[in-house]
């Protein structure tokens, strides 16, 4: 081990690699707090040459290496393991931007570039990356291809896949894949950048991406609505799509209840509608492009059709981008303002769209009579069908104790229900270690199979991200 | 042999299962009748089952399997080799509508069913399957996924890997890989849809998809535009692409000499511009939601404004459907004008949409210099950055001869200067057998190996198309 760090520190020079304790401890766990691990050391190289360069190191040495951006994951998919055996290898310094084509609507950014700064960076050419969540400040690009981040916008604009023009990754054996092509079209083979997006680091490491960027926002409007049921939030979705199409860029459902955290939470919100309405939806409509003038017009004709329909019972408009940023807020608070409220389980998941509403009903029923004094919630991208689902423990337990107890039945008795129902649990936020155990046991065995197959023919020794999305067959590694 | 061939007619009934010459002889040459082959037999499974159930067949007898579809590939990536050991298995007798979910706006569908037919059904609620090409009346739906198919609305729509939503496959050993799942978010492990998406039936054989659907045409205009150059026509595009953003749906250009053709292939061809331009631009502007009354108007806002800044020199619009149509069937003449010229060599490429001017100049130029007599053309979608580009013969050459000699010393000249210039030498149409060799001797090592590596972990004994898109390593499959 002595040899690799000292050939590893001679190839990643003073500011590459460290073995401070304190300088690493902040690395070791997760922005949640649910994981906490050890490392050989941190490594930060400045350039993908230098990963590569590390990457081999590794190989000659057997060490596993653990890849990291924002450190603000989820599902403890950049927290390395307690053994202390693994290189953490952050890619938070290289940040460069490589190419910026503004008439093309691309940009090469390397791995460590904060999502914040690239929204920054696109906007300077009016222009935008139309991906965005609450960890804007700290996730990287790397992190977010490698988890295929969601968020608010993925209703018109797909999540993180569909926004990766090329990629630039090194292999398990420190080859440099490079497909940075900005090609708008290309079939040479198989399509192994959307293999290695979403894979957490498992495949290979990301080092630079050609991202997709698509026109600042000519205007928007946010409306705020006050709905009986989540039934009818879903018929509301519809007609919206049906009216304004590809102009509705977001659609995101709170209940009651959570709103009302919300306003205990920060006593300064306030609910854009009065009166009392069992579920709120926040809807977007957008315009990108010029001759857009009727937008409002458009925004106002539609909500005025829904409430003849019975699709709404009260409605507000945002009237300019301060009003247009409160409404957002409202809902970007509720994770926070849930989280206060003391020990909960939390499950992100999605079925299709048009099951959602029942199946948000049924959930909610069947977790507090099964679990009495829990309260169950369920808030945000009804678009997409996808929903946060959170159990929140009954008032006056242990967090630990809770969390590990019940906490832990309960997510089982989720995820039971939402394969049942033909969905997934994990919707956007990957499965890292958090919910590995979960997809072996809900899994479908022959796409485990196939995943165990792809991991064995590109990682053979399991030095990449060992131990999170992909277990190894009972066998071990092939190799 | 002879056990194998029992045991399939017993798992495939009367009707699935053919030695008869006659029957099988339309489906050993491909459409461009560049490729013929044989085959042990013609297997027509009714279900996926029967499909799984040959395809373990297959493996215990370890008999190579040629999956086919419309058999209106542009590679050859259909057609069986002359050895006569593999058995040509159509997907044609699959052709079921699964589900149907107009309000999700998702269909289910076996691989068989012809692209038309999906146009038709989807039509009939207001909806549409937003792929189409020249061979929709035989190209089906898992041809057109295992060719990542595009066509002429790329440029807003994607190609077929972005309208897939789920993919059922039999896998090499027999196993069914099931993820019809209409989620719209799911981020449970490696992303196995869009590797399979493309890969030309060399990973798996696709039974069912789930495809996304779009709103019906509310409206559109076609206009037609004559042009001074393509670095106008560039410029133009990207002025469409400001002004109306999304609903910009087709961008095409044909060379004046190609259009010259066309009016020579079918007298009763009207040119919608007068007097002479160099290029001339075919731009689809369409609207598929309500409140769109002004797309007229918009479309002639942004026309006006091209005129004002140089970037056109004349422009004429569809005023109703039957000329809209008659504007394509113009663009969709070429290719059987080109033909009509007589022997030809043509390539499928694409380069980064900005170079994409100045590399038809500069090839077009390159060529016909070193190759006396011979002209060269290039058409199609340049809002994907996706040219066809076609060389053809001087005048007399003998096909057979010309286009083994020079004709195919021109295309590896055209495609080391694709290569030169960043671009792809298979845009949309694969590499099939075609190109199998080019693949090999242009492309990236890494990118290569990794190809291998996947193709011998889920293909060991190399079974699946085999001699199709990946070539296996010199020390042969791992198995």
């Amino acid at each position: 081990m002595e040899k690799f760090l000292e050939d590893a520190a001679a190839a990643l020079g003073p500011r590459g690699l460290t073995r401070d304790a304190d300088l690493i401890a902040p690395w070791l766990t997760d922005w949640r707090g649910r994981f906490t691990g050890k490392a050989l050391a941190l490594a930060s190289p400045g350039s993908t040459a230098e990963v590569a360069e590390l990457v081999k190191l590794c190989a000659r040495h057997n060490v596993p290496i653990v890849p990291q951006g924002g450190n603000s994951g989820m599902s403890g998919g950049a927290t390395p393991d307690g053994s202390g055996t693994a290189l953490l290898l952050s890619l938070r310094r290289m940040t460069a931007v490589r190419a910026f084509d503004p008439a093309a609507r691309q940009i090469t950014c390397e791995a460590g570039l904060i999502l914040e700064n690239l929204h920054n960076i696109a906007a300077r050419e009016n222009l935008r990356f139309p991906l965005t969540l609450g960890g804007k400040g700290s996730a990287t690009v790397g992190g977010l291809i490698s988890t295929n981040a969601g968020g608010t916008q993925v209703l018109r604009h797909g999540s993180m896949g569909a926004l990766v023009a090329g990629i630039e990754a090194v292999l398990a054996d420190g080859s440099v894949w490079s497909a940075l092509v900005p090609l708008k079209k290309d079939n040479r083979g198989f399509d192994l950048k959307q293999l290695l997006i979403g894979s957490e680091g498992t495949l290979g490491i990301v080092t630079a991406a050609t991202l997709k960027l698509v026109p600042a926002l000519a205007d928007r409007v946010v409306i705020w609505a006050g709905l009986p049921s989540l039934q009818v939030a879903r018929a509301l979705l519809l007609h919206c799509e049906d009216t304004v199409g590809n102009a509705l860029e977001g659609f995101e459902v709170i209940p009651a209840d959570s709103l009302a955290s919300v306003c205990a939470y920060n006593q300064t919100a306030r609910i854009p509608v009065e009166g009392e309405h069992a579920w709120h939806a926040l809807i977007e409509v957008v315009a990108d492009a010029a001759g857009t003038e009727s937008l409002r017009e458009r925004a106002e004709e539609m909500i005025a059709a829904a409430f003849e329909k019975g699709l709404l019972e009260d409605a507000a408009f945002s009237t300019n981008e301060t009003q247009a940023e409160a409404f957002w807020h409202l809902r970007e608070t509720v994770p926070l303002a849930e989280r206060a409220k003391g020990p909960a389980v939390q499950h992100d998941i999605s079925v299709p769209v048009d099951r959602m509403p029942d199946f948000v009903d049924a959930a909610i029923a069947r977790m507090e009579a099964a679990h009495p004094g829990t309260q169950a919630i369920a808030f945000g991208h009804l678009g997409d069908g996808n929903v946060h689902f959170h159990v929140i423990a009954p008032p006056g337990s242990e967090r630990a104790a809770w969390e590990a107890g019940e906490g832990k039945a309960i997510s089982a008795e989720v995820h039971d229900m939402v394969t049942e129902w033909g969905g997934s649990i994990s919707a956007e936020h990957g499965i890292g270690q958090l919910k590995l155990g979960e997809l072996e046991r809900l899994g479908d065995p022959v796409h485990l199979a196939l995943m165990r197959r792809i991991k064995a023919a590109l990682d053979p020794h399991n030095l990449l991200n060992p131990g999170k999305l992909v277990a190894l067959a009972p066998e071990g590694p092939s190799a």
